[in-house]
Parts: C-alpha cells; structure tokens; sequence
C-alpha cells in the first residue's frame, strides 16, 4: 500500500473530521446543488434556499365569524336598554372567511343582531357596542408579505408545502437528492435469489445499505458484486464514482478484506481513515475518488449497518445541509453486567421494556455477524472507548429504535425457548399490532431468575426437580421464596431426540447417546432440557464425559434441530416442534409441561390482558398442536 | 337532512370509536389486501403475515476468526512448556467466515499458531489446549429455519429486508398500500398556481393533507376542486368513493360549509359522527359509503391538519395492521397562562426551547388559520376536554415535532420584530443546520419581561426612555434591575411612517397623523414602535384619540406594512424594510438603535457563539444593509 498519510484506529468523531478535510481538499462539493420542484413534489426535500413570503395570508382582511359587517364606530353606546339601530346601508351580511366590505372594521356574530324583518332588508339591531377589528382576521395574520416562511436547510413536511401555498409559492428551491451507489465485493458472495454454496454467502449488505440510503432521503444503486480482483475492483470502483456522490464499497465477510478497498482508495484518490475505534465497525475505510467521497463498510452485516449511521448518514445530512436524524432517547436500568473493550466506542443492541414501573435494558448478543440483534433491538446503548462498561442496575442512555409508546406496551418474556412463544407473539400483534411480545431464550433458570431480578413479566420455564420428580414450583419456591408468583401453564410438550431423517443411526434413547460416533448437540447450562438430560443420564448412571459433544451448547431447541439438519450432530434433546422445522426424526424421551411464572402484581394488569385472552382462543389452541408434539387442553389453566 | 343516528360534539375517542363501528356495519374491510413485493421494494411496507426463517444464518458452521481449524481434543494438554504440534493433515487454515472444515470444531487464532516451516507444509505448534467451538459461529447463530423472524404487522426497515434476505426470503407478503383520494370542495377555493381574486383563496389543504397521507405511508390523489353545488359535489364523492380506501373532503372556510358534506354522506352512505369536541378542527364529518370511510375535513389548516393527525392516521394504520406514528415528548414548563374551553381537546401548538437548563414552552397563535403556528411549532400541547388550562409555570407535556437535539440548541429570541433577526436566522442556519434562531414577536417590553421570566435567551428592544432620550439601558433597569445582562448593539435602523406609493395624502410627519380623512395603522401596546409613536404624540402635544385607527393594532412592521399596502390604512410607523419589502414609500421620523439584552450567564455559551460570529461577519453587514434603512456600523458592539 502506498505510504499516504491515513490514520488508523481513531474515534469516530476524529474519523469524520479527517474525511471532512479530505473532501474538501479533494474537492467535493460543500452542498448539492439546487433544483427547482413543484410543490406537491417537494415533500421530503431540503430547502436551498429561505422562503420568503411573497403574498400575505389571508390576502385581505378577512371576517373571522359568520355575522353582519359594521363599522365599529357606528355601535357606539348599543346596550340591552339603548339598542342602536343600522339601516340595511350601514351593515353587510358575511360569512367567514369574507373579505371585509369597504368601509366596515368589525364583525357581529349573527347570534348577536335581531332584525325587524328580513336581513338587509330590515335595520339590524345590536345590543351591545363593538370595537373595531371584532372579528376581523387582518391581512397577513398567518404570514405576511416578506416575511421569513422557512430557513434554508429546512427538510419539508406537508404543513411547510401548504404555508408556502399560501404565502405564494408554486415551486421551491431544494437540494439535489443525493445519489449513493453500492458496490458488493467479494469471491464468496452471491446476490439474493441464487443457491450458496458451501462457504458462499447472500449478498444482503448491499440491499440493507441501499435501503438506508434512501431511509436517509437519498436514490441509491446497487452495483453487480466484484470478486476479489484488485484489477477488476480497481477499474468497477473507479467507474462508480462518476456516477454518484457518494460511494460505498461492501467488503467480503473475512478479516483484512478491507484492506483491499484501503489499497484502491489510495491508489486512486485519497485515503483519510482506515480502521476506526468502534465495535462493531472497525474496519471502516474513509477515502476520496475524484471529487466523490468513498466509504468502505465491513462485510459483518451489524457492523456495515452501524457504520453507515456513523459516517454514512452526517456526510448525507451535510450534502443537503440538513440536520441528521434525531433518535429519541430514554434513561434505562441495565440488566446486567456489560463489559466493553476500553478505547472502542462500543455499540450495543438492548431489548428494553417496563419492569415493576423501571424501564430495562437488556443487552442483546454482541456479534457482528448477528443482524437479528439490530432487528430484535429497541435501542443503542453506546459505551464510549474510555469506559470499561457498566454495572448491573446502572442508569444509562439508549437511542431508540422502537417507538416509546410500543416499548412500554411490551410484554418481556425472558426464559425457556419455545415455538409456541414465537407463535403467540406473531398472533397477538396480528390482533393489535400495538401488542408487542418479546422473548429472549435463556433457558428456564435465567428466566426465573430475570423474573426474580424485576427484568421481564414472564418467565418461560419447565424445570424438572430430580428429587421430586415435579415440574417448575420447586424451582419457584427456591428461586422465588416468599414472592408472590402465579404460574400458568402453557403446553405439555414432547422432548426427545432430533436425529437426521430416517434415524440412520438407529437411536433409540438416551442411553444409546454414549455409543462411539455419536455427536451429541447440547443446551447451554440453566436450560430445562439440559436439566432434563442430566437427569436422564443420572438415572441411567451415565457420565458427561461419555457424551461426545456434551460441551457443544446451542441457545434454542431449532439451533440444535439446525447442528443435526447440517451434519454437525448427530442427535440433540428437543421439541419435536424443532425436528419437524428441518424435516428431522424424533425419538420421544418424555412428556413435560411449560408454564408462565408471573409475578401476581403484573398478572392481572392489561399489558398481559392480550396473553390470557389468546391462551383461551380456539384458533391459537389448533395452530398450536398443529405444529406437532404440543397438548393444549390445560392452556392457559391457573397451576398457582 | 336525514334523520339518521350520527353522534355530535363527541369526544376523539368515542368519534373514532363511532367511525370504527359505522365502518364495520358499512362493509368496509379491516385489513387491506397483501400483495407480495421483492425485497428491495419492501422497504417502509408492511408485514401482512409473519416472516418465518427458511433457511439459518449463517447457513454453516463457520470460523469466527482468522487461523487455524483444529480438532480440540487434539490440542489436549498444550502449555507454554509442553506445547501440541498438529501435524499438516491435523489443522486447516481458515479466514473468517469460512466453513469450519469436517472433522474440526474449533479455531485457533493466527496470533497463536507457531511453524517450523510454511503453514500447511509444517505442522502447526499450540502452547495452550483450546476447548471445543471456540472461535466458531454456530450455524444459525443469526438466525435458524423455523425462527419467527418479524411479526405481522411490522414496517419494514433496511435492517429487517437484509435479515429477512438472510434467512432465505427474496419477496414478502406486505399490505397494499392505502389509497387517499382527497376533494377540495368551496365556490371560493382556487387551484395553486391560479391568480385569487377579491374573497378567493388558494387551495392548499388538499396539498397538504395529499402530502400528510403520503408521509403516512399512502398513494393519494388530489382531486379537481368542487362548487358548493350540493348534486354536482353528491356526483363528485360518489364517484370518488369508488377509487379509494379514504376519502377526505375538504370543506371550504367558512363556517357551517360541514353541513354540504354530512348532508352528503347521510344520503349517500352512513353519516356516523358530525363534529368532535377537538380545537381546532370542531366541524368534522366522518362516515361511510358504499364501503369505504369517508372524513370531512374543516377548511380553516391547522383544523385540516390536525383532523388528519387525530382521525385519518389511525384509521390508515388500522388499515395495514401496523402501529399508529409514535411522537416523541417531553416535560416543558409553560411560558404563560394558557385558558382553554372546558368541553373540547385543546391541541395548542408551542415552541419550545432551553433557558436556564429548564424547557420552557410558549404557546403560539392559537388561530384555526394561522398554520405559521403548525410550520414554526416544535411542539403540541393537548389540554384534555376536562380542563380549562393551565397556569403559567406549570409542568406540561409536550408531543415533539422537532428532534430534541434540535430543540436543545435552539437560540430563543422573544422581543421586537426586525427584519434583521429573520435574516440572521436564515444566515445562521445555512451555515449549519443544527442552529436554529427562533423568534416570536410581543414587541419589545414583552421581551424584556420574558427575559427577566427565563423565557428566552435574548431579547430584541429599541425602547425609548422619553424623560432621558435614552434607548434600551432605562428600560433593562427597570424590568430586569439587578439581574447580570449583557446588552449588544445589532442595528441602527429608520422609524418612519409607511405610506401608500407616491405618498398620495402628502403626509410629512407624525404631526399630519390626526387630519381627518388619514387611516393609521397601529402597532400592539409595548411595542418599541407604539412607545415611539405615543412620545412624539406627547411631545406634539397630541392626543391618541385624534388618531383614527389608533385602536388598530399589528403584532409586526411588515402586518403593518400589509395593511396600508391592501389598501386599509394610509399610515403606520415602522422601517424602511417593511416599506420596501411592500413597494411602498416611507416618510423618515428618526433613527433608532435596536439592541439584543441576553443573560450574562447565557452571553459566552456555545449556544449564542455563532449568532455573535455573524455580527462580525462583513457580509452578514451587508447584506442587512441592502435591506434599506439600516446602519450596521455599531452591529455587535457591547453597550453593557
């Protein structure tokens, strides 16, 4: 790479400072240049210009009450005992929105004048005296002639359109949109739509980076995906900045693959940044081809999104000279411990709801390859690079991503994962797209601890206990003592093993998991179907150690059912539910129930009102057992 | 018209509620129709039914970093002084993203991989045991077949269009988009663009509300304006009705002009609500025919605006199952008394800004027609139809139309109108969006008292002390005596009278203000202007009542200006500017300084830093000096 003078690993902040002075030194235009709209085409637009009034709103004085039109003067001394009377030439009768006639400075309400005989016809009678300019709407009272309507750099709304209207306007002044060109790299990457491969990945970047380019008000391409030929690459980036104003270059998933697009920028233009302190983000390239700014996001599809909020979205805002994006924020209570990497502004997804009256933060997964972290999330916590973190129960700041209104709506399901939760959640927000529910999969004892802790309303649980040989209350009991819990009960449900199709191996239980060549697929510790494996295994007198892939943990029954569809496993314990997802077998082991644990305060409050009513639903009941290896008939029945 | 069931001057909720029942005994349907759309335009839809993964994410498992795929049972027993050497068939080198290869089940970092020789020709040396599924992404880390993705009823960003890609869609089930024919109906209202005569005036509601509904996610269609001819506007809405999924007719401004539209909607369909108890917007009309809802809308702008907001936009998220728009709020202490009618929702629109670290919010015009007060508002106020206001200093909670960053670093101005604070604001924000200069007019007493009351950060007066001849200084210790300010001199400016062209009475002077037969304009009571006009009275020796028009009051030079420019005054102090902004002539009667009073404490903030830049700059001067009547050579000097 040739020795220009970047810089490396800097803050965001000094990242877009340096891109700044590179743009300006590579001269790229401060500001788009303007156009001339129609009104009714410049919803949405930046004013390039202020708009000035040019007529006066109302154009004349106008009368503000339907009634007759006086000249004030004329009133003078009217009373309950002293009516004064005025000849038909002496009023005029109008109607609102009326221009005053000649001569006339005040309005009575038609409620207030009694005539002898026919209106203009007859004298009218007034009462009561009037001061001039009694309801008379004056030239000009919503905008006059030379007035300042809108600043320059101001981005249109209906009401601006219609003031405009109304103060003479027919077309306006507003930026150019800006144009923002995608460009997909990389050997491994296919565009949606076509078969992958093994090691081959979707194009999904660039249609995300394209959407929010034009999220941000801009007209964006997408350009045919580039192999990883510094040539080809070369010749395909220095093509796409003429066409555009400004460039993003999508790097392949693999580590280092931005040092391609580093390399060009250099090559053929300047290159400002490479590698900024942010997590997700990192290696981001801030650059300038021939008067066009070039952006190069990381292949991780988190990171590509963020980074184009980061850099992408103020170069945009700045191009039209309008003010970025705002995001609501809202003061939350962190779930749990979060430690950040210290030097790296760290971005993370959180999952928020309203506990026991406190708004909660939980953080989602941290992975950059994990997009459905962005997709789940309701807001952004940003732990700048010089913080280590935070502790549980800390107050910290989230932009939202979610409406507040929603957010606080939304039932907080932290626990044991299962379809039937995803199926309920799907139903409820079909009913009343303003009922949100939202599960995170801990397994059964993070749930009923989340629920002990105050960070969510429902604890998905089925915990066996050994010694009893009962489900989910004495877990309850030990976790929750002495709080007072309801615990309603879901499903009854089928566990057994998720094998590939045709049982090639021929299992047929728990005991066959220690034969050799078995690779079993596990759950994460705290997971009731990892509880239940290692009481199936006590009872058979069987060892962890004797399980090959006993310490292969997957989150969620269908990320075991996923290991077995891939080959990676040969069995897992799960729903049958999962199995049927991936068209695997099933080999029953046992029946269990799943239930709700629910702090009594919030179970009869209206947010989980949706919840109970669907649990009685026929229709939800049938979609249930429809998904295989479900029993419905205590759904919903109160256990404690 | 016809005696059928229609509720009046009921509240928004039970107006909706009513509607919502009208619609269903009408055969309007509850959900649009789906239609499947690709992906990429997806993008702002939504979800008609829930998006199920087909495929996992990543679709293998897959190294999470650059190195080496090894089998993790291998590297057993590797230290520092007892290191594991793998053998060139025990590892395969891997970069990120890359499948894990069969057999491995971990990756080792490149950092920690040390060769004899070349990799893959030398075995590999570890100098720790790494435990199994280190350093590898779980197919289906992301997301796994048969995971709910996004509910029904979700609006589609960019980031759910790439995980939706992800997991193996290439189009989605989305609701149709809602259609919104709007009809301007009034015998006065003319198309945009078409010349208004005397008592016309142009259409600009169907504009805005077309506009509104796009905003809101709809395809609308303005419709040709109709007559008050009651058969030919029947014809018009039956026809329309036919082509849409919302109609909205617009009434024309003056009052009972909702009547024409709900005798239409009783003899053509279902008339189920005629007027709310909602200021402003009273005289709606909602009802149904032939299946599709129908909305009057009043003609008076903020009422049309508003209407929208409260009646057509839930009904347009109804009808794609999505959730309504969530605006942001926000606390805000109330600047002044604010009375309410009880018995009606009061929306009051207010600007909002941050003194003294506390937001203040000042209502607006509350005027039905003054829609400067929608374009300028930041905010909304609804004072519920149970209460009759609130007190000055009140808490109040405030639905945001601005971002809260914006709000934040808004420059709040409260005083004297001058054409010179219009051109500073508009200056001001070409030069960077992000600061704004809000200004509201109460003339220059006003100002001071608001700026003693922590209302705004500065204040614009030209007071004159008539006992000393003194501009500003007495009056800043009178109202704020004792309080640390700053006082900065903006502009010498000329006072005198506007006339007609050509000045066809021949005034010279104040003296000429009480011949008979001359019409003057005045300005409001603690304006600078008014006290100006009220010392050379009083030195003259002359007194108000001598002056015709003395009790006609306008809020600003240019509402002044307007007034004798349409013809309705002859005379009205005030600059130059506004006379010429008119085409009118001016009569000079002297020269003033106009000063800005700002908080010591406020004077050297960031926030006032660039309106202090600006002062400085030469071709701000000039460009104020091109107004005509202004001195700049003082602009931005400290007096105190």
């Amino acid at each position: 790479m040739p020795d220009s003078p970047f810089i490396r690993d800097v803050p965001a902040a000094r990242a877009l400072d340096a891109w700044r002075r590179a743009r300006e030194a590579g001269g790229c235009p401060d500001r788009l240049p303007a156009e001339r709209v129609r009104l009714e085409d410049a919803a949405g637009r930046v004013t390039a210009e202020p708009v000035w009034a040019t007529r006066s709103s109302p154009p004349f004085d106008a009368a503000g009450m339907d009634g007759i039109a006086v000249r004030a003067a004329d009133t003078l001394g009217a009373s309950e005992t002293t009516p004064v009377y005025l000849e038909p030439d002496g009023y005029d009768v109008v109607d609102t929105g009326d221009p005053m006639p000649d001569g006339r400075d005040a309005v009575v309400m038609r409620e207030h004048v009694h005539y002898s005989g026919a209106p203009m016809a007859s004298p009218a009678e007034l009462r009561a005296a009037v001061p001039p300019y009694q309801h008379v709407r004056s030239i000009g009272e919503d905008v006059s002639t030379a007035e300042l309507l809108l600043p320059e750099g101001h981005r249109l709304r209906a009401v601006d359109l219609a003031a405009a209207a109304a103060a003479g306007a027919t077309d306006l002044l507003v930026r150019r949109r800006p144009v923002v060109a995608v460009l997909p790299t990389g050997d491994e990457v296919r565009p949606i739509g076509t078969p992958t491969g093994p090691g081959e990945i979707t194009d999904t970047n660039s249609l995300m980076l394209a959407a929010q380019a034009r999220e941000a008000g801009a007209v964006a391409h997408r350009l045919p995906i580039e192999a990883d030929d510094p040539a080809g690459l070369a010749r395909a980036v220095g093509a796409a900045v003429t066409g555009c104003d400004l460039l993003i270059v999508v790097a392949g998933s693999s580590a280092g693959r931005d040092d391609y697009t580093a390399r060009i920028v250099a090559e053929l233009g300047t290159l400002a940044v490479h590698g900024v302190a942010v997590r997700p983000g990192h290696p981001v390239v801030l650059g300038v081809i021939d008067g066009t700014p070039v952006l190069g996001a990381p292949g991780y599809p988190v990171s590509a999104a963020l980074t184009f909020d980061i850099f992408a979205e103020p170069l945009l805002a700045e191009l039209t000279g309008s003010v970025p994006r705002h995001r609501e924020r809202t003061r939350a209570q962190l779930a749990r411990k979060l430690a950040s990497p210290l030097g790296m502004d760290d971005w993370v997804r959180v999952r928020l709801g309203v506990v026991g009256g406190t708004m909660v933060a939980t953080p989602l997964p941290r992975g950059a390859g994990v997009l459905t972290s962005l997709v789940r999330a309701d807001g952004l916590l940003v732990v700048p690079a010089g913080q280590e973190g935070h502790h549980p129960g800390e107050q910290v700041e989230i932009q939202l991503l979610r409406g507040l209104d929603e957010i606080e709506q939304t039932i907080v399901a932290i626990g044991s994962h299962d379809l039937v939760l995803d199926l309920a959640a799907s139903a409820l927000r079909a009913d009343d797209p303003r009922v949100t529910l939202a599960s995170s999969n801990v397994g059964s004892l993070g749930g009923l601890v989340a629920l002990r802790d105050g960070l969510c309303h429902v604890a998905g649980s089925h915990l066996l206990d050994p010694g009893t040989g009962e489900y989910t209350l004495p877990y309850v009991d030990r976790v929750l003592g002495g709080r007072d819990v309801n615990v309603i009960r879901l499903v009854h449900r089928d566990q057994g093993l998720i094998v590939a199709p045709g049982n090639p191996l021929g299992l047929t239980g728990v005991a066959d998991l220690a034969r050799p060549g078995v690779r079993y697929v596990n759950r994460q510790r705290g997971a009731g179907t990892r509880v239940l494996l290692d009481h199936e295994l006590r009872q058979r007198g069987m060892s962890p150690e004797a399980i090959d892939g006993y310490a292969r943990e997957e989150p969620t029954h269908l990320a075991v059912a996923a290991a077995v569809a891939a080959g990676r496993g040969d069995a897992g314990l799960g729903i049958m539910a999962a199995a049927r997802a991936f068209g695997l077998d099933f080999v029953p082991v046992t029946r269990e129930p799943y239930d709700l644990v629910v702090a009594a305060a919030d179970a009869g409050s209206p947010r989980l009102a949706p919840l109970w009513a669907l649990l009685q639903s026929d229709r939800f009941r049938a979609a249930v057992e429809d998904l295989g290896g479900y029993v419905t008939k205590e759904m919903g029945r109160r256990i404690r």
